[in-house]
C-alpha cells in the first residue's frame, strides 16, 4: 500500500473532547493542517449551532459526518416519539452544518428511566431500529441528508447499538432503499470474517446503482489488553488491526472519502496535550494507515 | 418454555475456581446434587489426573466437557509443534477422564515470548487454526474423542480465539469433517443475528448425517454495564440474555445435552461462599433458564 492521501484525514471531535471545546478543536485543526472534522451534537449544542457552522465555514474545514443520530428503541410510544423528534432535529442540524451524512448509532435494548436495559428482546429492538430508520429516511431523504448506519462492536449490542455487523447494516440498506449508507469503523468490525465481502457489497450498492453506500471510514486501533469496553481505544499503530489491509478493501470497493480518526481514551489520549494528540494523528495516519 | 430438566445442570469448575480446588468442587457438586462437571486442565494437573478421574467416578459425576485444548496459532514451527503436542496431551487427559468432548478455544493472533500479539495477520491466524484442528482431529478421531470448537465473543479475537461466530465454527466443521462439533456459549454468541440459523445448521450436521454438531450449551449472562472484558460475567438472570429463547433454539435443533454454567467473575461470584454460588446456580437454572 502507498501512504494515504493526507488531505483525507478528518478529526472526530471526540478524540480531544476531554481537553478542548469545539471552537478550540476547530482552531486546532486549522493549526495542524487537518482539513476535515466530524463534530458531536453535544459539543455543537454547547458552542451554538449557527456559531459553529460559521466557525467551520470560516476555517475552511469540510465535514466528514455529524455524530450522531440513532438510539431508536424505546419502551413505549412516548419514548419512540421522543427519539423520532430528536433524530429529526439531528437531521436539521446536519443540514445547517453542511455535513455529508448523519451518522446513526442505532441503540440497543430499550432502557428504563434509570438508563438500564428494560427488555431482553433483541430481535424486537432490531425491529424498532429498522422502523425508526425507515421513518427518519422519510424525513431525511427529501431534505437531502444521507443517513449512515455505523455497526458497533458486538460488545455494545445491549446498551449502544444492536446493529453489530456490516452485513446487518447492508441488509437494512437493502430493505430501506436510497439515502441510507454505512460507516466502516475499523474498531467495530475488524474481527468480522465477512468484512471484506460486506465492504465490497456496500461498495456495489446493488439497490442503488451508481450510489455507493460507503459513507465513512473511521480509524483507531484495538489494544491488547483492552482495559475498558468503551474508553480504551488505541491510536492507529498501537494495536492489532491491519489498517492498510482494511483501507485496501475500502478502496477496492470504490471508497475515496475521508479517514476519520475517532479515539475514546480516558486513560491515555484524553489526558495528553491535545496539540500532541493532533500531531500524532497526522503522523500515524501517514505512517501506519 | 417449561423449566429445564435439573439433571442437565453441569458446573464448569471455573465458576468457583477462586475459592475451591478441584477435589472440593467435586465434593461440592455431590453435596448440592449437581450431577455433571466440566473441569479445567490446570485444576486437573494440580489435583492429579488419575486421582481426579477416580474422584469423579467415585462421586458418580458425569462430565459435560473438558476445558480446554486449542491455542493453535504460533509465530514459528517450534511454537506450532508445542501447541500440537500439548493438544494431544489434552486429548489423552480427556480420554482418561471420560469426557464427552475436548473443548477448543482456538487462540488469537500469534504471540511473542511476553505473551503479546506479534502479528496483525488475522486471516493467517485463522488458517493456522484450521490446520491445527485438522491435525488434532487425525489424532483425536481414531482415539474416539470428539473436538468441540467454542466460538468466542469478537472482543477476544486478538488474544483468545479468532473463531468468533457459530457460522465460522460451522464452516470449520464443514471443511474438516466428522469428529468435530461446536459449543454454544451464550455469553459469546447471544448478540449474533445469525444465531438461530447457525444453531439449526449445527443441529442438522449436514456433513455428518445423524451426528449433531451441538456438543455443549454454556450458560451465564451478559451484564450491563460489563466492567471487565474477561472477568465480569453474570449469573443467569442478572443480565440481558433471553436464555429460554436460546435454549428453545438449541432444543429445536435437537440438542438434549447438559447446561453447563461457566462464570468468570472476579468482582462478585469468585468472592462469595462457594456453597452459595452452587445453590444460586441451581436455583437460577430452574427459575430463569
Amino acid at each position: 500500500m502507498t501512504a494515504p492521501d493526507p488531505s483525507l484525514l478528518s478529526l472526530n471531535t471526540a478524540t480531544v473532547r476531554a481537553q478542548w471545546a469545539l471552537p478550540e478543536i476547530i482552531a486546532g485543526c486549522v493549526r495542524h493542517g487537518i482539513g476535515r472534522i466530524a463534530p458531536w451534537r453535544d459539543q455543537v449544542a454547547q458552542a451554538g449551532l449557527a456559531d459553529t457552522a460559521r466557525r467551520i465555514r470560516d476555517a475552511g474545514l469540510a465535514l466528514s459526518g455529524y455524530c450522531r443520530g440513532g438510539m431508536f428503541p424505546a419502551l413505549d410510544a412516548a419514548g419512540l416519539r421522543a427519539a423520532r423528534d430528536d433524530n429529526r432535529r439531528a437531521v436539521d442540524e446536519a443540514l445547517t452544518l453542511g455535513a455529508p451524512c448523519l451518522v446513526l448509532v442505532v441503540g440497543g435494548l430499550p432502557k428504563d428511566a434509570n438508563d438500564r436495559p428494560a427488555s431482553k428482546d433483541l430481535a424486537g429492538a432490531r425491529a424498532m431500529v429498522q422502523d425508526g430508520i425507515g421513518e427518519l429516511l422519510a424525513y431525511a431523504r427529501p431534505a437531502g441528508m444521507p443517513l449512515a448506519i455505523e455497526p458497533l462492536h458486538p460488545m455494545y449490542a445491549a446498551d449502544r447499538a444492536c446493529v453489530n455487523t456490516l452485513g446487518q447494516a447492508n441488509d437494512l440498506c437493502d430493505a430501506l432503499g436510497p439515502g441510507l449508507g454505512v460507516i466502516v469503523d475499523i474498531y467495530h468490525v475488524w474481527w468480522d470474517p465477512a468484512l471484506q465481502r460486506e465492504i465490497a457489497r456496500a461498495g456495489r450498492a446493488e439497490s442503488a446503482p451508481g450510489a455507493s453506500r460507503l459513507m465513512g471510514f473511521h480509524l483507531c486501533d484495538w489494544l491488547v489488553p483492552t482495559q475498558d469496553l468503551l474508553l480504551d481505544r488505541g491510536m492507529m499503530g498501537d494495536g492489532v488491526i491491519d489498517i492498510p489491509l482494511l483501507r485496501s478493501w475500502m478502496e477496492d470497493a470504490g471508497y475515496r472519502g475521508p479517514h476519520e480518526v475517532e479515539i475514546f481514551s480516558a486513560g491515555n489520549w484524553w489526558k495528553r496535550d491535545p496539540d500532541e494528540v493532533l500531531a500524532t494523528c497526522k503522523a500515524r495516519h501517514a505512517a501506519v494507515c
